[in-house]
């Protein structure tokens, strides 16, 4: 039947009818109703980390890696120095765009399968005073590992570093208070956890660093601060919104808020969680990270070490069955990956583990257990 | 009544309820189901310049700016040295960005309401050898004109320099034969004469000088030579793409060519051109460029003597009759703007100059007649 499938994958997602049903208009980008639009959701992004005293928020077209690199390049100065704390492929990513847009960057390296680290952070800012800047991913989706975010922005605060966080796969589900964490910046995406359509990244940026952060860009596009001037001078967006994406994030913004807002979203995704690990570990899979620092966002599983199991192979059958999965990103172990993340509950995560059990039926795999268990 | 307004804007425009419909869909990014859709519409884009032997094409996230902006930072080398032919707003931004990422750049300033001049670039490119690259807005939709590509290109190919085309507003509604015209990259955006919605660009790179083009940017999410190789290996967006504008502009092209491709769709374009001209000019509108070098996407009109004029009161008279129009961007002369384009044929236009009628008639206007006249 033509059903739509489930996205099991760290966005795009499944979003709900009403926020895709959003769409089905067309807005002028220059029209006061489309520019109402872009303020309430503003505002509304504000009051998610409860920051509208502290922060301002920018949103830019394009996907959350533009956001990420945009925040780079508005608010660390051309002469700075920023420190990625490195514990999976985003940090990677990250690391790469501020290296090649010309920032001095050092890259301080942590295991994937662990949180990274606030006392060796705080021992690196001791030794190397030349750090300007502290890149974190809040929740590093390459493996699903929640980072301490408070922890390692009270070390920033302490020794005084400006701190940027990639929060695009855990805003609006884990709880992000900007009255308790002190950062420059933090970035997130339209379609990820507040579940719109993907197309349009915001930066949350701090006040007391936005004026400095003027002509730092060496990208028209990517210049945060710009667009931050031009919206507040025109309620305007610089070019040409992705109109469409926008006011999609507006209806799910709204379906967030009634839902209940970060703390339903999250107990939501904890259901949802609980319910594939639950699932899964029946059929003999066992997640790659300790629980204990495992975000309810997306976990990675070790493939199987039945030798008749292929991912390309196991993802078509749970294709079929209506569910699309997501492949690992690890390097050195056999993984895949499955999102607890969207508009699903529980049912369809129950669902999920069905047609993963019917997948691995197919493939005649009796038991899912990895080879070092 | 809650009826759709029609956008008589340069995009974002009205677009089918088909095109939008589309969007009624969640798709994963990995899933191959979408990344055939992305090859299919690379393919269709290939064919309406005839470019699959010269040239590749290479989509992009976000704004037409951004992808202007790609273009640059990937085809132009570090040392290049870039000449903008100015005749408007959308070149000086363009020159603006290239000047910021640290590209040499000279501006040849022309009038606007004037062709830029094959000529004046010919002895230009003559008197300086320096010049690596020229830049040229094929419709500037500041004041609306059509600038002469076939003869720029000519002259840039006799010197041996890289064209760079912003081809945003006249891309499959204007002829452009990439057997004819020599370029070595051109931008559009999903948004415009395709009649999508907007949210994404895509530049087409000539193959011969594409290797060369590696390494080049200084921003990763603007490589578009990375993001090429990315898409040829593993048939993906190398980020987050914005997948409902892009199923979207996939069933938009499907209209394209039902209808009859870029010949077909300036035929409607021109008549909506003429119906526009016709009523304006029985109302005593006079159109700011000479109709030779017009080009039937958006028309700049002087704004009427009478005293009682004021845009915002004309655009909100308009509006509350069902059409949004654009405010001029020329800085000498008050103007307002009329786009041609979108998924609106005469009728529309008929009814779009009943409005601005209706709107001068509740200004008290009796002769839209501007003061030089």
């Amino acid at each position: 039947m033509d059903r739509d499938k489930i996205l099991l994958t760290p966005g795009p997602l499944t979003t709900t009818l009403r926020t895709k049903l959003a769409m089905l208009k067309d807005w002028g980008s220059w029209d006061s109703d489309f520019n109402a639009v872009t303020a309430s959701v503003r505002k509304s992004l504000l009051a998610v980390i409860n920051g509208k005293d502290s922060h301002v928020v920018v949103p830019l077209q394009g996907s959350g890696t533009f956001s990420v690199e945009a925040a780079v390049a508005t608010v660390v100065p051309r002469d700075g120095h920023v420190l990625v704390m490195d514990n999976g492929a985003y940090c990677k990513r990250a690391a790469k765009l501020t290296t090649l847009m010309g920032r001095r960057c050092t890259v301080m390296p942590f295991d994937e399968a662990a949180q990274v680290s606030p006392a060796a952070l705080d021992a690196m800012l001791e030794a190397d005073t030349s750090i300007t800047h502290v890149m974190l991913i809040h929740c590093e989706t390459g493996a699903g590992v929640l980072n301490p975010l408070q922890e390692v922005a009270d070390v920033c605060k302490t020794h005084g570093k400006g701190l940027l966080v990639d929060a695009m796969s855990s805003f609006a589900a884990i709880e992000i208070d900007a009255r308790k964490v002190h950062f420059d910046a933090l970035v997130a995406a339209s379609g990820k956890c507040l579940e719109g359509v993907p197309g349009m990244g915001f930066v949350f940026i701090r006040k007391a660093v936005l004026d400095g952060c003027a002509g730092r860009s060496q990208s028209l596009a990517m210049d945060l601060h710009d667009q931050y001037a031009y919206m507040e001078k025109t309620t305007q967006w610089r070019f040409t919104p992705p109109t469409h994406v926008v006011v999609a994030l507006a209806e799910a913004i709204a379906q967030f808020e009634e839902e209940g807002g970060q703390p339903a979203r999250l107990a939501r995704y904890q259901s949802n969680y609980r319910t594939l690990i639950d699932g899964m570990a029946k059929l003999g899979f066992k997640p790659f990270l300790d629980p204990a620092i495992q975000a309810p966002i997306i976990v990675t599983f070790h493939a199987p070490a039945d030798s008749r199991y292929e991912f390309k192979k196991f993802y078509a059958a749970a294709r079929d069955r209506g569910f699309v999965l997501y492949p690992g990103k690890l390097t050195q172990v056999e993984t895949f990956r499955v999102g607890c993340i969207g508009a699903i509950g529980p049912n369809e995560m129950a669902q999920a583990v069905q047609a993963v059990a019917g997948a691995l039926q197919d493939m005649g795999i009796t038991s899912a257990a990895p080879a070092a268990w």
